[in-house]
């Protein structure tokens, strides 16, 4: 997982800048970035738009993460390799990819046992101070590149890192084929959740949510039961539907503390709760209702290890992505997408922006 | 899981009973079976023939368990439920159902840990000498009995038992989604395991055989890759196909000797093999192939807690077992159906007896 | 796990009764109890007091359990079989024994996961309506009653119900040997989870509380490192002794609300919390903290599967539960013995009452 | 994990050099290292001799493993640092520490997974064509270097290497404190084998072997029983001391045809085998029988992330290796150190040869 470390060669590049709080420019930003023996280059075809930067489009942080200097958006990307490393063997000219956007530091210890997510000095594109990819072109190391077959879309392959959220949470559920699950929250991360646990071995997912177009959708990608919990007690359909034994999985999508509230209530006994969403501060957690049935809490920060299991099952069609793929931009018209993006439109899923393979 | 007990009342049943090795017959039974207070009756719909009841009527026995008195076959079974005993609150008259055939003892060891198929003392049908269900009704506890919903056939129903098999070795293999799997010999049990682990989040299935008309219906089943192992090297393929990597989990349902061999080959580092078919003796084992990728063995005996699991797939369309089920006999041609299975007839797959409503 | 369910046979027992609230008395009660099939009698010798007892002592219920009618208080128990059921071949008349508690019911789908725990109708001694064994005598279930060798004192053999919460945490936590474990409050059941970790692979535990006197009982159990949070921040002893990384496992034994916040700042990545202790009210629980290190948070309730190891290791030597029992009664004195338990006695971890062999 | 590679300086070293089969010198031989920005330089103080390097010596071989040039032997090794790479922050000259042997390639994606010891092209010490380090110092990885404290002997220290076998192979068994372990074989590997079988859990293990001299040594190592398979059955021995259930985890350490021939006999249901020898050949595997135990059967490879468990373990106390440290030589002695490891000497379970801090 190295980095470029030659020489510096400055290249002028079009970029998506937020240049601070509230105000984007397309514009020619200068990029120093030259490909190692373990890098690639790669000219970035799609960029999806995610929650994390319209946010701090709109707020110029999240939590410790503030914007102090020009930063270019973007790291849900796919594209195509135009230069290679010389000790890079995994890939060539011409292929077709998507890319992890978080590099690790190889010696951390973290690292090392495998959880590279966990190191807490990864580079992570797209958060202060590190630029995303919403330009031309990328340098990024070969090892976090990921060749996708021809039946993969572009589209579909820079879905491959929200859909990672969900396919992690999922493994780390590890669930027995035919569980029954539950998905709280049917936002974009919902959405993939519910993809990566029906594709995970779930008979049956029950989504909740308040927003019936969000629900609308959701009943869509398969064996699914929605539950507007505005309207409905999500513990008490889940309940009815299982002789009252309860969800064998609950992921927690929504990061919304009123959703913590009784959590436990629609889990069954020896059951699995992960948490997916973010809640902005601690939320009040019932011990007691957790004890009485040995309830398994996981929690999942990003993912690791996982962009190659995604990539296969786009290939194979264990899972399609384009249903989420709601409004796709020009790159020339990207500012305005983020307005847009700003405007929390109701039913759209996600948006992405197309650079064109010139990257403009 | 108790068994009925109170006093015997003897009652004629038309069944198919297997008088000695190679002799069948079709004919009026005497069965002392009382609806205890946790058990149901079921009068039995549909009955699948299985390889270890064709192997009773060839051989006579299966390891230590021989055949010295006439004893009914049949085990994978689905029916309706005509009595329902005092304490029974699960199920009610007309449920249709299907039934886990093996009656472990409540307090032995394995079973109090939730390993009750592990229990040396499991009273399992037509397994010598506890008669089978191919005849009009059979006594059962309703712990074993599932409701099916309306949208699961009987034919589909009677398939749970076996495919239990397979949900039972996927669960065992607990692999990630997106994962790569193998199966190693496409018979019935090959098949259910091919269901089972698409089903249960393999992205792709490499299956293997020596016969073309078996791989070509494990083709039909999904995202699968087969090998003819009489013409190309498994381990090949799959090396070619995982970039050297291998593949994450290896399913041996052929029981076969001959497979065992290089068996770690096509595994990845870390990876599973999960052994589903029982060879007749010891295998050579290669230890220092193993060790060099730290694999895991697991092995499955029938199968525990996963009737209600294949129930639910099933009726969500998770599964499909209808291209498995290849012939379908009524209960009167039931010596003929057994001849008929017992002369290894190219391209059946399952074959099932339906013994009509009203049992006869 | 059968119980008795002959015919009833009216006993005078002599008994620590909970009349009421804040009313003991030691008197003779009618017990109505026969020994059947899978049962055995057993000679009560010596039962620890549980704070769960002082508890119903003082406040007449624990959340939804309120003391009704008059009720035999005592789980912790040692003693001698006197009487064998028909179908018992495990236990003979002499044998020494301690005994599990909970009795849940066979055909509970928690039970026959091997959950039996989660079984939400099991009967457990000294819960209202169930009585406990502060008396002569009780019928348990041979199942659930288990041999102790001769090396092993009735005194350490009472302690094993106890002992097995803290090695059912441990269990639980599934931590490699070598790991670092923090045992939040030093109470009794601290101090087993102490005893555990260092018998289940700890190299190091370090243990908080705010007593110095429980802290210095804590630092003579074996590698243990104390932390008074008077006066110490926790998270800050545990990184300076591990070099930033953290412990791998936190046991939250106190049951604080205060204990819970920050809770996951001296865990290491990947690292596991277990909640042993029960808080009153849902706590503050901070998603992001747990989610940044990827914690897996599990939740013990009670134990299952757990009294058989903790009877070995006491057998061995592997676990010495002596340093912990700071107190006896005779049971004459059993009143009094619960007035000073209920007075919170500087000092004391585990008080027992001995009982004599006749139960006097 | 990164390699020296800076321009090389050629240094001489007094070094145990095994110049060709059968063939060893005590000679000066010049070594290029320098020291990287993540190395440590170390002075050797103890090494100790492995069966891979007596191995080495009389059969020029292991498997694929061929001397074809002088090689320095030696890889089980303790020291003191003596110059640091300018980016480590970990160590400092004087540090005393031991050494983890092989060193991955930090892009391979079985180091990226965390399965550092399972990628192929790990170079470690003392196996051909890397030399080892029976020389006066080595330049090796700063993350593969652990410090030690003061209370943990260089003789301590150099037996991590071996003792981290053990400690993997109980890392992977998972098993609950309190279970019942066996060990077959009592040889340096076995015995090492059962500590970290006591130190993780076992209430107690069972030790085979053929030679009672090693049984003897086996015994005072903690809660043990040993049995000679000359004499007495291994399964009949377990069996009656455990009511016929079996024991919770088999390690077969002798690499033995034999051992493996009814290995399964003494487990217990959901039990788990662990292979730690390495049999030179395929071994006969009885499916059948694991099968009906449903048998978990993990190999090991050397070790991975284990290094500073075995530190800590040996720091606390939980395991004491100084019984099998049964003889020290002076480097000047160390030819004849291995002329005498060679002819298997009865008693001798460690061999270990000091450098003097000057590496002479």
């Amino acid at each position: 997982m190295s980095q470029a470390h030659a020489l510096p060669a400055s290249t002028e590049t079009r970029a998506l800048v937020l240049e601070a709080k509230d105000r984007l420019s397309l514009r020619d930003c200068p990029i120093d970035e030259t490909v190692g023996p373990h890098d690639v280059r790669i000219a970035i075809h799609t960029v999806g738009i995610c929650g994390s930067d319209v946010h701090f489009y709109t707020h110029g942080a999240i939590g410790p993460f503030i914007v102090k200097a020009p930063m270019i958006l973007g790291h849900e990307a796919s594209g195509i390799v135009t230069e290679v490393g010389s000790d890079v063997a995994t890939l060539k000219v011409g292929d077709r990819v998507c890319m992890e956007p978080g590099i690790p530091s190889p010696t951390a210890k973290a690292t090392q046992l495998g959880l590279y997510n966990l190191d807490p000095d990864v580079r992570f594109w797209a958060t202060p101070p590190v630029h995303g990819v919403l330009r031309s072109s990328v340098v990024h190391p070969a090892a976090l590149t990921f060749k996708i077959p021809d039946n993969v879309t572009f589209a579909a392959a820079a879905m491959v890192e929200p859909l990672a959220v969900g396919v992690h949470a999922v493994t780390k559920a590890r669930a027995a084929p035919g569980h029954v699950a539950i998905v709280i929250g049917a936002g974009p991360i919902g959405l993939v959740t519910v993809l990566a646990a029906l594709a995970g071995g779930a008979s049956h997912v029950f989504v909740s949510d308040l927003d019936d177009t969000k629900l609308d959708l959701a009943r869509t990608l398969g064996a699914v039961t929605t539950v507007n919990v505005g309207r409905e007690k999500l513990a008490d359909v889940v309940k009815a539907a299982t002789e009252g034994w309860g969800a064998d999985v609950i992921y927690e999508c929504s990061g919304s503390e009123r959703a913590v509230a009784g959590i436990f209530e629609p889990l069954c006994p020896g059951g699995v709760l992960v948490f997916v969403g973010i809640p902005m501060s601690p939320v009040p957690y019932d011990v007691a209702s957790a004890m009485v049935k040995e309830a398994r809490v996981e929690h999942v920060f990003r993912y690791a290890h996982v962009f190659p299991r995604c990539v296969a099952m786009l290939a194979s069609g264990t899972i399609d992505v384009a249903p989420l793929i709601t409004r796709t931009f020009a790159f020339e018209d990207s500012v305005e997408a983020f307005e847009i993006a700003a405007s929390a439109p109701k039913g759209e899923v996600k948006m992405q922006i197309v650079m064109g393979l010139d990257g403009k």
